[in-house]
């Protein structure tokens, strides 16, 4: 039940930061909705189409109702919402910590190799904020050096590794989820971003 | 069969506009025949994708060959289309709105809540021309204030929460349909875009 | 066995140039694997999500662990694997040429019409691509010029009309490989494009 609720935290906020951060133009109702709601549920859509299951929103709507509802919220709240910023960059980075962990475990339930759950995890966590970006024509996740979807490949690798040889492997995601979380706020409060042996030169200067 | 034929008139028609509006830069015809195809089958595929269906153009072909040939004759007559653009986007708006209730039929036939039936039917309206922008590089509807989805929305949602309580559900579709095209020629007659309170400004200049 | 031999050698083709491809700007350790792996699976996958089976990498994950070894290669060496890009460049229309009549076969072993099998076999190869370049923010195929996805679509429609009256198509599906790859091969060698006749002029100057 505290898992449950703590999904629903997260795909609100996702909703919010996701229609925040695609209005850097002007936005009209209709695809604040679809922004919205898409950043929030894409991912695990993503997820759940690749494993050949019934989308999670579609088995349960309250999600659905949640990400619409906080769409609608951000639609009239816009203005508020964005003076507070950064404390949602803080929530967002906690959703995402949630949804890697929990696409990893969904994953783990239908028993697949470790890797691949963690890839999962990874997709749920970000899949519907690159399904914003493209539809938003804003430059995607892979393109940024921003220190933000490494911590969660990381995290699920070893939960997923270690997960399945537990008789309870909640204690584990909780650690995991506070640690991915911890890494992303340091990247958010110091400005981390990929150090420079880790990311390829581009080919064309600019 | 009068439901049928039009639905074919559609794939037709959202092939040929899907074509021409991509072909604001120069396209070959391999790109004319993806991007029309595409336009066409896109959202419906989109659709049963979600709900676990057989892509409706591999349950019955026809709708194939339509969008293929549309696709063809557009690139053959291109030039000459394009003097006719406003007429055909009327009939896309046409298009549009047929697509958008016979996607909510659909859904509703598989006793998914209503909200849930009018948004796949929004989808299946609007997710071909999504894909199109997205593959020609275009920007999408979504950050466009055009009065395009919003009218679909609104319509199949009455028409979700109406359709499931009446014997027979095919008058008000009907209706639904003709008032959706209304709203959308008029929209294209007298350029309506989304009213200042509906749209969320933008944070960035530009 | 020499045939899945050469499928895994397309993968890692496929893996390696897609990375390449996409580092034109700089991208981190992150990006690539992204990339590479998406580029490597992603026409397969859409494939099989549109025929409602298993994604192949689910069922086989050799060919997964051979993008993602792929991928990390080519983060490790991208210096020197762009000194051979235009070998590479030969080497990525082979593993199109492959990917194509594979999907084709695949299509047609599910008792596909043979057009329907050629578009599925075309999306095969492509599809990777076109995905990675929306998440990397590059124009996609189609609104190129370049001689790339006909020779596919012709080769692939020509086998699947042919081979399914063969009793061991094997051989034919060498020699249409062969043939796509020669046609690559010379577009590559002699810069061809897609002759006037063959695009539509844009609507738009520029």
């Amino acid at each position: 039940m505290f898992e449950y609720n703590l999904t629903l935290i997260a795909t609100a906020t996702f909703a919010i930061t996701g229609v925040l951060a695609a209005s850097e133009r002007d936005v009209d109702i209709f695809g604040v909705i679809v922004l919205g709601t898409v950043t929030a549920v894409g991912g695990g859509t993503l997820r759940d189409v690749l494993l050949q299951v019934e989308p999670f929103w579609l088995a349960d709507k309250t999600f659905l109702w949640v990400a619409l509802g906080a769409s609608l919220a951000t639609f009239l709240f816009a203005r508020m919402l964005r003076r507070t910023e950064r404390p949602l960059l803080y929530l967002d980075g906690f959703g995402a910590a949630l949804f890697g962990v929990q696409g990893t475990i969904k994953a783990l339930h239908m028993d697949l190799a470790f890797p691949v759950a963690a890839g999962m995890g990874v997709l749920s966590a970000i899949g519907g904020g690159l399904i914003r970006d493209l539809l938003a024509g804003r430059q995607t996740l892979i393109m940024r050096r921003e220190f933000y979807a490494t911590p969660i490949l990381i995290g699920c690798l070893l939960f997923a590794l270690v997960a399945s040889r537990l008789p309870d492997s909640r204690p584990l995601a909780v650690v995991t989820i506070t640690l991915i979380f911890a890494f992303r706020a340091a990247a958010i409060r110091w400005s981390w971003s990929m150090p420079g042996w880790a990311v390829v030169k581009g080919s064309r200067p600019g």
